[in-house]
């Protein structure tokens, strides 16, 4: 990917920044960030698929029912939800940017991020909000401010040409708890020049989701707060997508980079974790089989304090396998581990082999480590994205509200 | 439950007892357990739902088919799953088993326990097998050689009368870790001197298995070897249940018992627990909603952890019923946490309410912890049984097969 390190405005006419408005006690962070494009957008929407809402979900969902919206208004430190006064205090946040940022209400997203079940202390972000300087240099300062437990700010962008005009497109992302999206995920918001209608944004949108923040687990937790939006303001002047072709195609193709960059970056910084898990399967029956497999092995326990220990052992995997509810034959499975230290087989026609004890220590000690799983069967195939289990990850979500 | 203290041998004419055969290098402790009825018996059992099987699973299933057993004998430290001569193994260990006990091989139990995809040494049960000193008192000994990273052996028994003649129902069972069973669980083994046909008694478990060890999850991982076998000897001498009625209530009200026991048992013996987590819903619009209601909030790995934080937050309770796929109305739901200190209400009507944080965590510091959550629309109820996510699971499983 063609990375131009300007994240969520590296698109022509964005521009970001943030703020401190002092929503979680005792931190200095920055913990709130504006988002806005110069010109009206085609905006599209996933949002999280639990039953239990925060109120900025439902108010944003509204908000892009007619695929319009301008601004982006998102906080850390609460996320809104379970409140007494969420729709509310929703209301007054999305005020409030639309204010900062000279917009209509009706075409601000609205976000919060954070502990639930506590009031939004809304004024601190009214108070703070029109002080808030905006330029194209802003991404990382908004990337930084949606973060809750993240280690890492996140933020993916690249280039691409539609009709020989050159579009650029980029993102920020937050995620590391509570992350097992069964949506779309966490908070994500993109930005694109390229002119596209917001039927397609959408279609582009929701078929991108399923092979990436789909694909990333770190606790099976589906969060009440989850929500992907994407702006495009055409400001790069192509010729307006508005159906399936040669250039939505090469859109999809740039939109689904950026947010597969975004993923992978948010399973490597999940919560605790001391290395990204990376799960492929192949030789299924079919791609969904392989996915319902894939999705197994990267969110059981077992398989990821058996990461965490550099423990080479297939009995979890088969396990994870064997209870995944997918169609597949056991008696042909192979499994692999993988790293940049090397490629160790340990599990041949699904019975576990003899293997280099030392070889494979090194293999899984380092920070990315790959379990290849091949079924034999078919051309069935699927990829995710998790972490490892680790004392961390108690210690963080043992602690996390106190 | 009107405990006998005899477990496994509670029920007249069973005797058990171990061995050491050293499977697990390095271990000193008994890992060979054998039980037996002096007379024949009706058997039932309930086996993993996990695709992949460890071979001993396949051949007791096999043995079981006629509803006949008469032995059982059980190993830890290799769970003989995965492992190229896995079948050749399970026989011989099933043959010496029938030696030991002067049974016929068709009627024996075989199952193992322990790392997954190595070789079992069988010969080195050979070797013991028939040293192996067998008892009534010997229940405690049976129950502790079939141990591997649980940390309190496990036994329940009771007593119950049939058209006025007493009968005796009683077991032992072990499961710590890689429990989320979806069938029966783990081992267990429950004998009896009731009589009752083979037809019955599986009628019996396989409904009591619903309600007890299948509401039990350490880490949702779902065992090759699982499995809960009854043996019923007849030796009380009441006329044999061969249909439901008033004898079949009585006995299922004493298996029910006997397996709710050992189901909470192991729960509070769950992988690095440092205390049991009870999750009761009510409310609900019908049981079977009510049961992933619950289970979603005990398997959930942020809940889990701020039951060891002792954290009090309601949001991740609220977020784990919405994102259980149950029918529920989010906007009725109350949560409180209930122990031995008291009880406090943390959400009402699906909001976060303020509460005392100091009796919070003096309920939530206890060995036994309840979350009961109401969601006040019909009279669906059920319940699961958990435990806490710890340092120590994630350090059990780190460094398991090293």
């Amino acid at each position: 990917m063609n990375s131009l390190n300007k994240g969520v405005c590296a698109a022509r006419g964005f521009l970001a920044g943030s703020g401190h408005a002092g929503i979680k006690h005792g931190s200095s962070k920055d913990d709130v960030a504006l988002i806005v494009s110069t010109t009206p957008c085609s905006a599209a929407g996933v949002f999280t698929r639990n039953k239990v809402q925060a109120d900025c979900v439902k108010l944003s969902r509204k908000h892009l029912e007619n695929h319009k919206a301008q601004g982006i208004i998102v906080n850390s430190g609460n996320a809104n939800a379970a409140a007494i006064r969420g729709m509310e205090n929703a209301l007054r946040q999305a005020q409030a940017g639309a204010k900062a940022l000279d917009v209509d209400l009706e075409d601000m997203v609205v976000a919060s991020t954070g502990v639930i079940g506590q009031e939004l202390p809304v004024d601190k972000i009214e108070a703070i909000a029109d002080t808030i300087q905006l330029d194209e240099n802003g991404s990382k300062a908004a990337a930084t401010a949606i973060m809750t437990t993240d280690t890492k700010m996140k933020e993916a962008s690249t280039s691409f040409e539609v009709d020989g005009i050159t579009c650029y497109i980029g993102g920020i992302c937050k995620g590391s708890g509570m992350i097992h999206p069964n949506m779309g995920t966490m908070l994500c918001y993109i930005t694109t020049d390229c002119a596209i209608t917001g039927d397609m944004l959408q279609k582009a949108l929701s078929q991108a989701v399923d092979t990436t923040f789909n694909c990333v687990s770190v606790d099976q937790d589906t969060s009440t707060n989850d929500m992907c939006v994407v702006l495009a303001n055409g400001q790069a002047g192509n010729p307006e997508i508005t159906e399936e072709g040669a250039a939505y195609d090469t859109f999809y193709a740039a939109l689904h980079a950026v947010m597969e960059s975004l993923a992978i970056q948010i399973a490597a910084d999940g919560e605790g974790a001391s290395r990204l898990v990376t799960v492929k399967v192949h030789g299924a029956i079919d791609d969904a089989n392989a996915m319902v497999l894939a999705k197994s092995v990267v969110t059981s326990s077992l398989v990821k304090a058996a990461m965490f220990g550099a423990d080479a052992n297939c009995g979890r995997i088969l396990c994870a396998l064997g209870y995944s509810g997918a169609d597949f034959d056991p008696d042909t499975v192979s499994v692999s581990y993988c790293s940049k230290e090397g490629e160790i087989l340990v599990c041949d026609k699904g019975l576990g082999l003899a293997f280099d004890e030392d070889l494979a220590a090194r293999i899984l000690l380092c920070d990315a480590v790959t379990i290849d799983i091949d079924l034999h069967q078919k051309e069935g195939k699927a990829v995710c994205w998790g972490c490892d289990l680790t004392y961390e990850y108690v210690k963080i979500n043992g602690e996390y509200r106190t």
